[in-house]
């Protein structure tokens, strides 16, 4: 059985909570929240669950092995330290950290003390996403075009991060889950239309090595919630349409052909395909739910983490490379391999 | 009656016969096509039409005031030239002209010689786009914060043009037409996925001077075909769909509130605002149906042309910039003012 | 402050138990429900509401004013009856009951105590239906003249109702409660595909005076889900999809136009009207929330029911009258006028 | 080669002209249509096909071997007897007669004289009508439990036929060819909301031998299009949306499995089965090129009609029981087994 302490009771902690309530193997001992009226929703909700406003008292808590952070995305850094310097395994919302280089000394930090470091992702624990890797990783698709996302709704504005940080790295962990190609250049662009604050359009193309290229369309300004992602491969082709309440996922049997006859070296060379499309059944369990799994797994030595440092620190360096774009119009920034 | 001679009955040549064919006053006089069993098709569908393989004869032609211009991109330039030098009127197939440079030497040539110089910029006559330059030019929009445009499908692959040149003068039109905004700057990615073949997907991203921005989506290698446009504005937003069969464009009373209460300075300076929608009934004119009506007003001189050859010219300067950005990874390349 | 008992934890109860909780002027003082595992889940997630096995136990406790019952369709009488006759306020599940007898008993029963009997047809709440009323109300619709419902899902096949009590009582009271007219005569089909089922499919017309007619299309077996209503005016027309997420009711202003030029009287007489769609902005509270908020002011004098026994009769009814046509291929029932 | 006249240049017409045109084994010889307009429209379109007022003409016409009558429906029956008896092969417009009698009268007379009768149930010819019957044949959909059709649109209002006759009859022809059962009742209700003008709503609802329950919405006065069909199987079940650009026919691997376990007798006895979702690419042959080359493969000895008299009979009796039925509300008419 392992006990959890939650910091940050505000807009996620909430099916953190509920989440890790529902696993045999796991108990929330303790959450720390600022605010009484949060706490005083947690005593309610959860009798048997400890409430405090001080983080210190729940990192001094011997019954608590896991600590999951729930909080605004610049104290991920400072209370995941103090958590795995407290010898705690963390589970921390994304972006995992402000930088690359808090990022770096985190990994460090848990590999020292062998914890568990993992960062909460949740779209790589959706059906939809489990999927799309099985249909790059088993060669169904071919080699990959394109990956090409929009990601746009009304709100919500946050004041501490921008569009890229906040909806972006949602695709940034897929692209990171489901490619197998390495991310070489970064050109972003995007303006913000609040003065003062963060920038809330922006638009990120990744080159790979190959020629895959993506592109990732945000936008906390759009009258109409759309979360599309078309995936464009040599041999077939996925729409991901994550609104859509049964067939999110639909791959169609389209694409192109080429020709090499060298007589028809002045006319089109490129012939068409269409077949039939196929909409996969999909896992339908919560992904929060194989998450919060995944992640009593991992403490307990059963499992590796998907969703590690790791991978949180690539989420991070690209969204990093993407701003640095962003506030030079689009200027391109190249990425160097990972250590 | 104007009579008027089309060079060019591939794929839209037959649409600029059809719809001259059916406009009280113009007759068309004559078609120039190289391909004999295109001709012989002229001739079966219009009996009364002379056709041709040589230009100069359709040129050269004493009924023919005008003509229309629907050939590849590389011959638009000089066919064109030549047309306005034996004093014929000029509607060309869009883009204008390969280069700036070009463009700006047939509208001098059409300025000295009083002539009609139209391009054929399609969309710009449609209810939909006629609607939508309604709205922002009236106000009803506010101010606009950004224009977002996906038109991707699954062909048809050009081998003189890319991406850009194909599908996104179609946005760069609209965007002219439309808003009342000046562009400063272009960063645009992309690539071929194709050996040998031009880029086939690409992203363009406009900024105008304000804080207005303007991005592209353009893709030949699309499973799904897709045409939508989302405009934001600070009073309303507009999703133009052009492939809804009925309702093209929707209005949405949608937006957010800033507050200035300086109290508030540490907290959420955004508040939402979600009210009705609205479709409003689009004229259902065919779009090149009312262009081949307006050249042949500004031939007979009531009219002054909409898609004249300075925005054929500003289209070609956009596409210009976009493709020098698009081969240096999105590096932006500045605009300057028109002379 | 009201004392509310709730009767039945099955799959409706728990929303009952909730939305009661949440409400101000009201507790749920206790839970009877026969299943062991099903009370342990009300004392884990409401430590402070009584559960019982035993109805008899919670009707006679003082604390409790208002028993709410969410039980199977056969029980509705002899519960609510039971609960009146303990000078309980009721709330029950819909259909109100098993037969018309039934229903007149129950609203007879309630009068002579002075009690409210509100029956639960939840849509009634819903911002998309008090819409659809205002809108036939005032007038902007003009005369009706067809309702359209279809409402198909695959599931869940109920072994002791038919889908037209199950399904189409949503609808019957939708049109009781939308619709200024009476029904004179119902017509219905329908068959059952799982041997010793119920009906699982049916067809429903309901005549009303004048020439409006009504249609509800009801199915457990359909591959994909359904909610859309279609309302045909002489002004104008609505689609009212309930899957839509923002936009549920369309208002076209589409139409036809009579001529009465006796000079045409061998051509067309019909004239097509089409014009601007618009979706209102609707209210967004839950409607079960709203529905409970009215029980409790119905309870305290504070309001008429709105969806009061004798809707709930009118509705059961209608949907006796359905059975015995579908039970006879779709000979047409005459209805009575209500006494 | 077939020498073919064609009766009737208004709606359908000129689409028959066009198809037959562009058949290699076939000429259209004449075209017969009152309207002075109409025939110069003929002559402009098609200057080497001859046109007249006078069927009496094209009927002696030699060179002409079979007639194509697109005219009003009470004008069917006595042009194709006519065209009959002049020894004509003949292709007649849906619904073949205004009566099961005529239509009997034109089959007799065709067989009598060893002559083509094909009825124009162009949808027959679709590549969503015929694949939807192989799945049917196939076994992929097992046993049918039901079909569902919605074909609902605004117009056109006919003043000789009802909307049972005009749109119906559409869905009457698609059962009688997908499905491999006998119809044996018909209900059927619907009202005319134009005072002197047939029928503008109906519900037909047919029953078959075995359990198969077919049902047809038809609506001249929706305010949107719809033409969406399901058909549920024990084993799959199929949605066809006729206006789906791409994806008419999608295939859901759905269902439910019935329990026989004695000791669950009081328990459901119905579980679910959803699977995933398949969309077949479909044969984009335009339906009427197809069945004017079929007429002329019949006309010619090499196929045999499969939308002949007999279909053509079998929709009129449907139809002529739907209306006898619709005029008594409901009340179910009885289908003799055909003789």
């Amino acid at each position: 059985m392992i006990g959890v302490g939650v910091i940050g009771y505000g807009y996620w902690g909430p099916n953190m909570v509920r989440n890790f309530s529902e696993i045999a193997e796991a108990r929330v001992v303790a959450v720390c929240e600022r605010d009484a009226e949060r706490r005083a929703l947690v005593e309610r909700r959860y009798p048997s669950v400890r409430t405090t406003a001080d983080r210190s008292e729940l990192l001094a808590d011997p019954d608590i092995d896991a600590v999951v952070i729930a909080t605004p995305v610049d104290s991920h850094f400072p209370l995941a330290l103090e958590a795995l310097q407290a010898g705690k395994h963390v589970l921390v919302e994304k972006p995992m950290t402000e930088s690359a280089e808090q990022g770096e000394r985190l990994i460090d930090e848990a590999a020292r003390r062998n914890l568990v470091l993992l960062v909460d992702h949740t779209f790589i624990y959706t059906g939809a996403v489990q999927k799309t890797r099985e249909l790059v990783e088993s060669g169904v698709l071919g080699d990959i075009y394109y990956y090409d996302s929009t990601r746009i709704n009304l709100g919500l504005f946050q004041h501490d991060v921008d569009v890229i940080w906040d909806l972006a790295t949602h695709d940034l962990s897929i692209l990171d889950h489901v490619l197998d190609a390495r991310p070489v250049a970064v050109s972003a662009t995007g303006t913000s239309h609040v003065p003062g604050s963060p920038e809330n359009v922006a638009y990120i193309t990744v080159y790979f090595d190959g020629n895959t290229i993506a592109h990732v369309n945000v936008n906390w300004l759009s009258p109409v919630k759309l979360r599309r992602t078309l995936i464009g491969g040599t041999k077939k082709m996925v729409v991901y349409d994550d609104l859509e309440p049964s067939e999110k996922i639909k791959v169609y049997d389209t694409g192109i052909t080429l020709t090499d006859d060298p007589r028809q070296i002045y006319n089109m060379l490129v012939g068409y395909r269409t077949g039939d499309m196929w909409a996969p059944k999909l896992n339908g369990t919560e992904a929060l739910r194989a998450e919060a799994g995944h992640f009593v797994d991992c403490v307990l030595g059963r499992a590796k983490p998907i969703t590690g440092g790791d991978m949180g620190l690539r989420v991070v360096r690209l969204a990093e490379a993407a701003t640095a774009s962003m506030k030079r119009q689009g200027e391109p920034v190249s990425l160097d391999p990972m250590p």
